[in-house]
């Protein structure tokens, strides 16, 4: 059943993009048809160094890429100050969006970027990796077993990594113009996401930031914590941050066993990966669960992303409304921590995702 | 060198107290001499089921081991509402103190048990036994090694357990005239004395309670968390209850490495125990040191308490300052967390310990 891949193409020579050049490769139902750039010697590097198939277009220019009737689909890791603007010119172009996060700078601009989608009824989804590795499936499985996991009362995300001297000063993710969110967008949205997804998509009611954040002189978040609040009592905490050496911490705890990683988003192995579950209920008290994956999480996030494309473009299906759904409850989480940041530390309540709700 | 041992009178039949009976005998420079419960029957049970030498004697009240000459040191494990009486009964009478945690009501209580010590010279020292683990000390360097640790940055701790019904009912942790403090003073002490190891035992200047804990109808804490705010921007959260399945986390985060372990309280080997260092500049990324004990925690915690006691004894030294010091500062941090819960979540500046500094 030889299907026609989803033809990618890319906007901008990101480092990340590398990795999702690799990731198409891989994956069985897609293919880069183009590579576009500001600079078209820079395009044409990339497509050298990622090894793109030789009938990869190399362009001058991201309009190019748009233009392209060759291109289904379009990965966009541009800076999150850039997301509103291309997402809006590729879906009008028919284009469907893989949009690397943040995938904005807040949830109006969001809203945006996904009524440009559904209006052109393209499929919008975040390239939040870990999200389709299958450990996250088997965890999943274990948190609603309400026999063996109870009910969940606490999760604690971390994800921090020492950005060192050049990051803090070049990087674009600590330049306000261009990921205004900083730290906050960067390695929190990965928090927030996994706290959400521990949660099964709850949206808290009330986010209280901590009172130290570390911001940088044009006000981006070098570092930040929060807690978060559930109407029945649930209790979120997460911490993320370019200042200490890194950590990708995940803990739930329910009322049998708790749940722990410590690679929940870039496992440390690359078709393998491992959960811990402790119960006093059990014995052992701690059990290891490896959990195998035959292509690497970001392979099986494009591999999604292209099934769901291929069903639109062949059967003409709707765009799968979860995918933006679960960014803008992530965004608007987000929000709400910079929120409670800016407005010193007062709790903030969440907003309803209006569009996600109709 | 066979020297004398000391010659420990444990207060009460509590369920611990067998756990520290086994302790002293394991300590080679311990032994019980002395079980006074207020019924006799009950403590010549407890001395029979944990093996007590046959020397030991069975009294059916405190006072009575008090009064007898052949107790150099008195293993107090009684409700917390009864320490202070208690262990100023056992300072006038001469008899060195081994003080089950948490240690007092409040900072103002402990004072007095402090005092009460300090002016009969008799060592005082609380029963938080991980701190006499090696495992602690090789912690202690690591952290210690601004090569590889770096900046200590953030701390979290969880300790929790699922009390189930019945403790949660008629366990002496959830009356409110025993201990009143509850999870916060039973596991929450765990958690605030680890990041104060963590921080050398600097004391953060702030605390601010997290907005949910669970407290029962008596007004006694079952869940509940905070986050602790140092001068220099270190930040320490911590969660502590009664009703999630076990889990003993810490984490530091250092600039350059972080630190964590998963049984920082009790560790699941008895005679050995595990912490994990990751670190993104070095290769493996995580690296796992093993730490062999060849006594349990307990009785290293016994030997250590019993070394000074028999220094006190033998050489005419002080006691030692250092181990009253550190639970005034913990019961300080704990105070301000109850404060800060008992007004509104506010945010509540942790005081100077009077006498820890004169």
């Amino acid at each position: 059943m030889a299907e026609t891949p989803i033809r990618f193409g890319i906007l901008g020579c990101a480092e990340i993009a590398r990795k999702l050049a690799r990731a198409i490769a891989l994956a069985p139902n897609a293919v880069v048809s183009a590579i576009g750039s500001r600079s078209v010697d820079k395009a044409k590097t990339f497509a050298a160094d990622t090894g793109l198939p030789p009938s990869a277009k190399a362009y001058g220019s991201y309009e190019a890429v748009l233009d392209d009737p060759d291109v289904d689909a379009v990965y966009i890791p541009l800076p999150t100050s850039l997301h509103r603007r291309w997402v809006t010119a590729a879906a009008e172009k028919g284009k469907h969006v893989l949009l690397e996060k943040p995938v904005a700078l807040s949830a109006a601009d969001l809203e945006e970027i996904v009524a440009a989608c559904e209006a052109n009824g393209v499929q919008f989804m975040d390239a939040t990796m870990w999200m389709h590795h299958p450990r996250t499936t088997g965890m999943r499985a274990f948190l609603s077993d309400g026999e063996r996991f109870g009910q969940l009362k606490v999760i604690h995300s971390t994800f921090t990594f020492a950005g060192g001297p050049d990051f803090l000063t070049n990087n674009i993710r600590v330049k306000a113009d261009l990921d205004s969110l900083g730290a906050l967008g960067d390695v929190g949205w990965y928090c927030i996401r996994a706290i959400l997804w521990a949660t099964d998509y709850e949206l808290p009611k009330t986010v209280l930031a901590s009172r130290e954040p570390v911001i940088n002189e044009s006000g981006v978040i070098l570092s930040c914590g929060s807690t978060l609040y559930w109407q029945d009592g649930k209790v979120a905490t997460f911490h993320c941050s370019f200042l200490t050496s890194v950590v990708q911490d995940l803990t739930a705890l329910g009322t049998k066993a708790s749940l722990r990683l410590h690679d929940f988003a870039v496992p440390f192995q690359e078709n393998s990966a491992l959960f811990h579950v402790t119960s006093q209920f059990s014995s052992p008290l701690v059990s290891e669960h490896n959990v195998i994956n035959d292509l690497p999480q970001e392979a099986l996030m494009v591999k999604e992303f292209a099934c769901l494309v291929a069903s639109i473009k062949g059967n003409g299906s709707k765009p799968d409304k979860k995918w933006p759904t679960l960014s803008m409850k992530t965004q608007l989480v987000l929000d709400a921590v910079k929120a409670s940041i800016d407005r010193g530390f007062e709790p903030v309540e969440v907003l309803s995702p209006l569009f996600a709700t109709t």
